[in-house]
């Protein structure tokens, strides 16, 4: 069937400006190509939540929103009342890691309209995926500090891999580039990085066996953002840890002119948990309660949504809604050198529809 | 007195053949500026070495060149023969530790000449200083592998950071900020990685308070690498532990046009143990033995090392001398468009000297 229960999430800041944009552009979707969206708001994981109950989500969180066929997600965080590894500990990755949301899909695509940092590079130049590792690696909660308050003080963290969280991410990103254009690109940082990353190598390697038509090939960390800079065509699928496929992930939207507008997906492949759509940008305290975000980073996310939702037409349907709209300087917000509001932007689009 | 003992190690690859011209123009400073420099030169630290003795470097490698003033290296890498994690751990890393050289100074500048892949940037426009933490942090040695070759492997790495460690880099970096345009940025990812870098925000603070005159901001690094590629201009002086360190001196660089010019300074700033001076790019075997390989990097690094000696008139030579030959395209190597050959530009340099 074609109905779709979504638990909505504003959050903190422009989050909650951007996300009624999406659910605009959201119900103009479901008028036009007969789905059904059933919404459910939820005001947790949010700093005004904390604040209230003193954490960022209900004990029951789990059960009120894992039967959702998706959520959809502003931004959390709100640094002046709660420090941020708080609130997204608390909540994002939380979700990420307790729905086994294990990828991070970001596209990188420059867009007409928007002005990129790089010379000479047009729209179609740039359209490449980043998969990141969204459960393990870097971003674990393995450590602590020791002599603390003293010169000898030391404090670790851990970095954890396993095989079971390297294979499955490796694997969708072998299969998203099968379906593309048949070239993949791991992040890597095996001369420095001298334990986890040679076995994602490793790993790398042997998962590629069963893709013989797929090319593939590495870069360390530090030449490959140089590489984003310089040569941001050579790119079609790019995996990547946890914490390299965060950085490549602001950097590659940078290069096509802004995060403002990329949007990431965060996924259980399996469908055995909800999987949480939201722009890569944050909440933006400097801007917030101002009317003024720009909507496009969130609706370009409910497209990745409709897309995982396998409504691949409404998909495709708000990307080029999208793509109309950014062509046109009138609806253009603020960080694009227009002076459109976040409404006037999120009207135009869902009219576009 | 103005005479110094230099440890050259020309390493592998395009090495060998930049470190030659390296050294034309530091005879050629040594007419100019009278100064002596002894030069002995070292066959260790390279994967042809490894290839003979089974190990990177002799087990006397400290006393040989530890009375040296300066290193003045090349290049060491060469995969082929040897996994990087074992060349480079056997020799360039054991350098920075063993030697103390805890802070890495890598200048980020656009260079005249240079064609920039940033949009609307000139000479003059980039200009600041990658400070990297180089001994510990994400670079450990600590770790392994449990339920090894099976579907519960798990690679677990630590990332190691002490007080001594954190503070002294902070410090060198405050210092440098306030003999320049007295602003600091600090890269951390506190919202992710979320027991050390809390921490390495907390002693950014506490050192801050005895730098007044120092502005300070701090970024999470996957917005810190796109700001790099939207307001390079933003920056005087950015301060980064080590892997973070890594990626923002290939990725400023990267902005300013390649990395095949940068030079770094693995410096032990109290000068109780020898500096080394690199270029910032590795042994690139893909062009090595060619006589193409820009020497610039290696030339740069020169400058870095005589201006660690006290000779700064001497360094502020070299930097003029390689701006004048950038500007002149019949000098160039063929990374930059031109067909000069190493030794022509490596030539060129020293005559402007
Ligand atoms: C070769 C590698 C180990 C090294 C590093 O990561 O430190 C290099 O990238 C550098 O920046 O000097
Ligand atoms: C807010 C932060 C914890 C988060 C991350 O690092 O994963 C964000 O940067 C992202 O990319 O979604």
């Amino acid at each position: 069937s074609n109905a779709y229960r979504l638990a909505v999430i504003p959050g903190d800041g422009i989050g909650k400006e951007v996300v009624p944009e999406g659910l605009r552009v959201l119900e103009a979707v479901s008028t036009k190509f007969g789905c059904v969206l059933n919404v459910d708001h939820f005001e947790f994981a949010s700093c005004d939540y904390f604040q209230k109950h003193g954490q960022m989500m209900p004990d029951d969180w789990k059960t009120r929103i894992g039967g959702h066929d998706a959520i959809f997600f502003g931004a959390v965080g709100w640094p002046e009342t709660v420090p941020d590894h708080v609130s997204l500990w608390g909540s994002l990755i939380q979700f990420r890691r307790e729905f086994d949301q294990y990828v991070n899909l970001r596209p990188v695509r420059l867009m007409p309209g928007v002005p990129t940092p790089l010379a000479n590079r047009k729209p179609g130049d740039i359209d490449f995926f980043v998969v990141r590792e969204n459960t393990e690696g870097e971003y674990s909660s393995i450590g602590g500090r020791m002599f603390t308050n003293t010169e000898r003080e030391v404090v670790i963290q851990e970095t954890v891999m396993t095989r079971v969280g390297v294979d499955r991410v490796l694997r969708y990103a072998f299969e998203l580039a099968r379906r593309r254009g048949k070239h993949l690109t791991s992040a890597t940082k095996s001369n420095g990085i001298s334990i986890t990353m040679p076995y994602w190598d490793e790993r790398v390697e042997e998962i590629s066996q069963g893709y013989p038509d797929v090319k593939w090939d590495k870069y360390h960390i530090d030449i490959l953002t140089a590489h984003f800079v310089q040569h941001p065509d050579w790119f079609d699928v790019v995996v990547a840890s946890n914490l390299f496929g965060d950085i490549l992930s602001d950097l590659g939207p940078a290069c096509t002119g802004t995060i403002g507008i990329a949007p990431a997906g965060n996924i259980n492949p399996e469908r055995k948990f909800p999987s949480l759509f939201e722009p890569v940008h944050g909440s933006a305290p400097d801007i917030a309660g101002q009317g003024i975000a720009n909507p496009v980073g969130q609706i370009w996310s409910a497209a990745l949504m409709l897309d995982h939702l396998g409504e691949t037409a409404a998909a495709a349907g708000v990307v080029q809604a999208i793509e109309e709209v950014l062509s046109r300087p009138e609806y253009r917000t603020r960080d694009l050198g227009g002076s459109a509001g976040t409404a006037d932007c999120g009207k135009a689009i869902a009219d576009a529809i």
